[in-house]
């Protein structure tokens, strides 16, 4: 009895590691930062905890439909279509357990094993993961440090585009560089997935997450709408990671094809979290809004503690929950190759733990800098900067 | 822009156009009779609901394991273990955001392209799906009908097994069938999976829906413990079919795989349900015995509603929540040869609304008898006397 071969294509989460090295080196009685959690450490608003507790009380914990319940569906059409300046209907959305089923069903609803999908590099693993595990090619495409932040690197994206070449996966507003499209980044991207006659999936799950800017979408350029689906999910904007509700948004040729998927793969979404996002989704803001707050005090924090390190190079971003400061110089002052290394030795000198370029995707051909990845969604205030104050310490010596 | 060509392959559950029919219907202002759902119309118990209440407020709403978090497997590990007379571990478990996801999961996990399953046909729709969507071939096996039931035509299994045949799906306390393998019958597969060196997945989704017999499984017979992926469902035990929460459970090799598959396709089940099914697994059982309670009444009425008309053949299944009469007589009488034309008349005719074998298989070569599916666990004791009553009336006409 073998297992089958294709899952030796499949990926993981690596990050995964880390986590289990920062809990092993906890375990020894040392007090850690957090720094490497995608997780959000706040609590769900009051408003989604009642509405939830209501709607299962009112009755709704049986089957709903695979596509989802209609009044969640309408509701996300006109928020996700608003937000972006466009107009969705009901029979646009496919609700999901969560914004990641949606890479593996995009992928799956538009590859043809052999097809070939670009992909962010570094960027989150499980598009890699699944591109390769369902069949396909993945083209990796990197991004370029500018005094601002990071701006995706156009032309190598140009340069792998073949005839085989089927989709386009887009994570503005990225994990794990914070890097957020100009309009004309998106304008240029826009045109090559058009003039390629590429599907693309908008990974918009930090959408929600910006400080002080205006979102922006891909999916409003003309021509896009037409070939895009949205990951949209709850586990941001409402502090519902562990929740798992989100929604796949977009053409409903594509969407009717995720609803069999749905059907297939796991009958429905949980019913009653549904109903209780029906009314959270358009309502009160102050529960998002807070959340928000908060996250932009930790970044002001981290941004701060991380520039204050002689050696380190970082941008403000202006969403996400991630920082992905350049320490080439540190690496350098350190002699070391391998930015794990650095990882490595930094948890056990200063507690403080975090993930690396090398969490996000194998490094890409020419690649001179070194990163690491710092979260702060799961760390306050207090705790970056005692941990940053003892990480200057280390990299600086 | 084409969709993935895989996508033709992909199957769904036809039933659910029966509910479509029967919601038209009652939008017309008739009062259906709903035999045809899958769904229970019973409340989940109030201590599994008081539990997850109290677990979103304690804070288990962000990520967990994907696995699963470790106290729900060692629940799992030890109350499915010891049901059936094994032993089991946590690292046995991978939790799942509902049974179904188990069949693909497990498919996509032991299944090459090309490999064929065995699989039971008429059965539940979504093994045919996913075994010709993943690139497998189906080996679809049927049952006689006997004077206490149905029986598994193992000639017909054994004739269709070849070198290719990789795994073997197997449900007993059956859908649609109600069919409950005797102990021969086990040992009879359990040599033929060994035999052939199958993996086996034994769809235990019923398991626990008994009416006054012990429940026994092929799992505990020699050799078959470490080729068997259980598919456990927390939705019919505890009427919690919305909430969507189930598991995988077998060999630490193939679990491992399938949490590999969970991090890439749904990162983890909601945190809060999983805490809350801590206590309630090997809690109070009050809840789940009221629900069997409960259903085993709607079975004597429902299989005293067949039984009183003339022409249906019916046997009292002892477990599970379906009847699958054979209704060949009346087939005759009313000169159909399509079983749907008699669901369809039926609709109309007396606002009955259910299955029919047609909805679980293609028929296979050499079937002479037709059978329809009744569900009674979405309709009350009234309901059913009086529904089956006006059947009788339009069967016997």
């Amino acid at each position: 009895m073998q297992l089958a071969t294709q899952l030796d294509k499949l990926g993981t989460e690596t990050a995964f590691a880390v986590s289990g090295a920062a809990a092993a080196w906890a375990a020894k009685g040392h007090k850690v930062y957090p720094f490497h959690l995608g997780d959000i450490n706040i609590a769900t608003p009051a408003n989604i905890v009642e509405a939830t507790y209501k709607a299962i009380k009112d009755g709704y914990t049986g089957y709903c439909a695979a596509a989802g319940i209609p009044e969640l569906r309408a509701v996300l059409a006109e928020d996700v279509g608003s937000k972006r300046g466009i107009q969705y209907r009901a029979e646009n959305v496919s609700v999901q357990p969560g914004g990641k089923p949606v890479i593996g069903k995009f992928i799956a609803a538009v590859m043809n094993p052999g097809d070939e999908v670009l992909y962010p590099n570094p960027g989150y693993p499980i598009y890699e993961s699944q591109i390769e595990y369902l069949g396909g090619v993945g083209l990796p495409y990197g991004y370029i440090e500018t005094a601002t932040g990071f701006a995706l690197d156009m032309e190598a994206i140009k340069r792998s585009i073949t005839p085989r070449t089927k989709a386009l996966i887009y994570n503005n507003y990225q994990n794990p560089t914070g890097a957020q499209s100009t309009r004309q980044e998106m304008e240029e991207l826009a045109e090559l997935a058009i003039e390629h006659d590429l599907w693309v999936m908008s990974d918009d799950a930090y959408y929600e997450i910006l400080y002080g800017v205006q979102p922006d979408s891909i999916v409003n350029l003309p021509g896009m709408q037409e070939r895009t689906v949205i990951l949209y999910t709850c586990s941001k904007r409402f502090a519902m990671t562990g929740w798992r509700l989100g929604a796949a948004i977009g053409p409903k040729s594509i969407i009717d094809v995720i609803n069999k998927l749905n059907t297939n793969v796991e009958s429905c979404s949980p019913h009653f979290i549904q109903r209780a996002m029906v009314e959270a989704i358009p309502g009160d803001t102050t529960g998002p809004d807070a959340i928000v707050e908060t996250l932009l005090e930790r970044r002001d924090a981290a941004v701060a503690g991380l520039k204050a390190i002689n050696g380190v190079s970082i941008a403000k971003p202006q969403s996400t929950f991630y920082l992905f400061p350049n320490v080439t110089a540190i690496m350098e002052r350190k002699g070391f190759t391998d930015v794990n290394q650095l990882m490595t030795e930094a948890l056990t000198t200063t507690d403080v733990s975090f993930c690396t370029r090398k969490h996000f995707g194998r490094p890409l051909a020419g690649e001179k800098h070194h990163y690491i990845r710092l979260a702060y969604s799961g760390i306050n205030v207090e705790n970056i900067q005692t941990g940053l104050a003892r990480l200057k310490e280390y990299f600086e010596a």
